[in-house]
């Protein structure tokens, strides 16, 4: 593998078409927060299929756009070389054209509605990079998450843009029982295959094995990571009694399982203590996502990895110290 | 009484139980910025007489569980040790502590609510005050707000937690004139009594007398400016025409008490020219204790003390200088 | 003119008076980011006659009130000598009084709510400016649009406030195609110049112009970025789809005009990347504008200059850098 990648990189390095296309494999790769083109191309191709086996390939289309704009965004604004280089100015330009082309009817204006997206997100990635400097703390997807709800709020107000596909406006009401379904072992390996793959906003099995892929590829402690905060995430939901649709279309999951990669291998050296660590905030995201769930309703848009931002901002501002940890 | 108080803290250093003690006695005792176990000791009393006479036990023991797994969780966690005796690592604990058990109905999933949030409200506090070291102003009970709205939020979610104490969601409204009531004297003088008991959740005359005795024994100044900013808070929400049951039952008043203690007595040297700005921060706290139970009304989750962390961080920020004042 | 102004100085620096007055009109001034008293002037001119054309006098005198007691609040403060004579502790100030006198009706407690408001202002100037002092960003209008949010939400509280002319609170619903009206050069030319009086929340051609005046007064580039801003906003909203009458009205594009004169030629010097720089936070603000809406829909407040301020606090956060730019 190492082989193969340093024979890439020396390609890239004689050729800029290859090192753009490097860039922006890495930058879908950083969304997952791996750095290497080989994890990156085992998630595109993972969108790629989610979105043909759902029907909607111009999810994909919107994302491979997203991701490009982003990057020459970023050569324009003459960003800092080696983070560009590193795929972070990439990764939020490719979750903001998927969650758009995801949320919104097909149209021309949501085409225009992608590139103003992903150009500005690269300004709202160098701004919150700026802004959270002196904390010490990653920048996440906070850009995504900012601009993308703007974009989607702003639908509300526009004929030109709109879709079925976003959550209905209501108020808060209490917790309606619907129709209790026992959860067999499949609905649970379903529901953390599908809290995987809705990190890119897809429920497909086939995408989630090509996203484990894709993180073992790098680094097999984030898969683990992933799939051990996928079924974690899927047992407290079900232990405090979420809605079994929402726990078995994996959409409680996808913000935990963000929040025990980047706390349990990205941002901390692995270890026992590490792992307590993690799995609380793990745990925390699942009631973070319920609340943020609750919390938009009256807005009637999506929480997106919004649940994860906080809640991974919430543990790594400490800077918990887990070097004594390890006598 | 410093006799006594000193003789304990003989006895503390001697006794590892008699520490852990002392630190969450302190811990309750800065939920009012208060340094002092006999503080926190009438505190505690008080919630427990509050909680008994409302009918309501659990409420009292599930702030003393959250206080204690507070302070275990700030020990795991290795915060720095100063802070932790001051009990500043227990107060935003015994704060969700009752404030889940006050608006979740009781059931087993309530207590393993109580033990996560007070978990993580030391995680939230850590990250809090390291996020606000640069600017020179407290962290408050901002962890606190945060990490109880999103629990209460997520409730809305959850079959297994539920409870009829919430306020009910509703899109905002013009004022609706309510059966107006000539307030006289008595009333007034409930009002600003369970303004100060509701800083702790609790509307009773008795429980607010042992949280005066409890600020007097360390602070009169600090008791003063909590009585002084209950009438000046009482006045104003009466003079704006708020509903006379939001006023007499104190809920428009604790969070300008708490206030009118920290800018008053906690972070500026007392003086004329401290108790006017402290005061203009007291009618300010009405305000947007209103606006902040008109902007939650579509969410269903009470205000707790979000209106006093956002006025007073306000009137902090400009780190305004009182000494030139006393010439 | 400069020899006009200079005299002016002069008189100024003679009489306490004189200076009063004229801090004043620059806090005026810089609601537009024009330190210089002739531009404060014309605006206040502005202000008047648009006030007095919509038979709403209140609405003038309020500005002037506030702008007074922001100043004696800020002298009472003793903020930094250099920041009050440059009218920078005025102009949230004048902008709370409109504000509040526009959305509330008249009566005892609005003058009372106008002066805490303006009072309140200087001391959220204060903070705002040490909050961000490290970040390398300006308060903008933020100070100006918390204190006032908090005011206008907690009339909805208050029996002693209220008044017709605030939003009505609704479920955010899917966009409804009013009767849809082809707009005419004549309409887009009012858009535009509506656009620019809504800065001061004024629809009034003649105060447009005005604004105009004093803006060019004081620096041409200004009043330039300020029309093409505004076409660019209302283009922009109308290609989008948004409701005709938003546009025509003006209140979508005095975000963006705001936008466009500060990123165009406030905090960057003039040229091409600069003007490329500042129409695309332009564009993005009418979104945000749209997004504001519809995100306080729930609430029935308006937007303010809130959307102005995300978006320029956005793009200035990177502190791009275009002296580069020009070889």
């Amino acid at each position: 593998m190492k082989t193969y990648l340093s024979g890439w990189e020396s390609l890239c390095a004689s050729s800029t078409a290859l090192r753009f296309i490097d860039i922006n494999l890495r930058g879908i790769g950083q969304v997952m927060f791996q750095d290497n083109p080989l994890s990156g191309a085992l998630f595109f191709a993972a969108i790629v299929w989610g979105s043909i086996a759902a029907g909607v390939p111009q999810v994909a289309i919107c994302g491979a756009i997203a991701v490009v704009v982003a990057t020459l965004a970023a050569r324009v604004l003459r960003v800092d070389d080696a983070s560009l280089r590193a795929g972070l100015y990439g990764f939020n330009g490719v979750l903001v054209g998927l969650a758009l082309a995801t949320f919104i009817a097909p149209g021309p204006l949501l085409w225009l509605y992608v590139v103003l997206g992903a150009a500005v997100s690269v300004v709202a990635m160098s701004a919150t990079a700026n802004a959270l400097k002196a904390l010490g703390v990653p920048t996440l997807t906070f850009p995504f998450v900012l601009v993308t709800w703007l974009l989607l709020l702003a639908t509300y107000g526009f004929a030109g843009l709109g879709g079925n596909s976003l959550p209905a406006a209501d108020v808060v009401g209490p917790y309606e029982q619907v129709a209790s379904v026992q959860l067999g072992v499949g609905d649970f390996l379903q529901a953390a295959l599908f809290s995987i793959s809705q990190v890119f906003l897809k429920a497909s099995v086939v995408a989630a094995l090509l996203f484990l892929a894709g993180l073992a590829v790098n680094s097999v402690a984030a898969a683990v990571a992933a799939v051990g905060g996928a079924f974690l995430a899927v047992v407290t939901a079900h232990l405090l009694g979420a809605e079994s649709d929402l726990i078995t279309g994996g959409l409680l999951g996808f913000s935990p399982v963000l929040t025990a990669v980047a706390l349990g291998t990205v941002f901390h050296p692995p270890g026992w203590r590490v792992a307590a660590y993690a799995a609380l905030g793990t745990v925390f995201t699942v009631i973070a996502q319920a609340a943020f769930n609750v919390a938009l309703t009256p807005f009637a848009i999506p929480a997106l990895t919004g649940p994860f931002v906080l809640v991974t901002w919430i543990f790594l501002l400490p800077r918990q110290s887990f070097d004594r940890a390890s006598p």
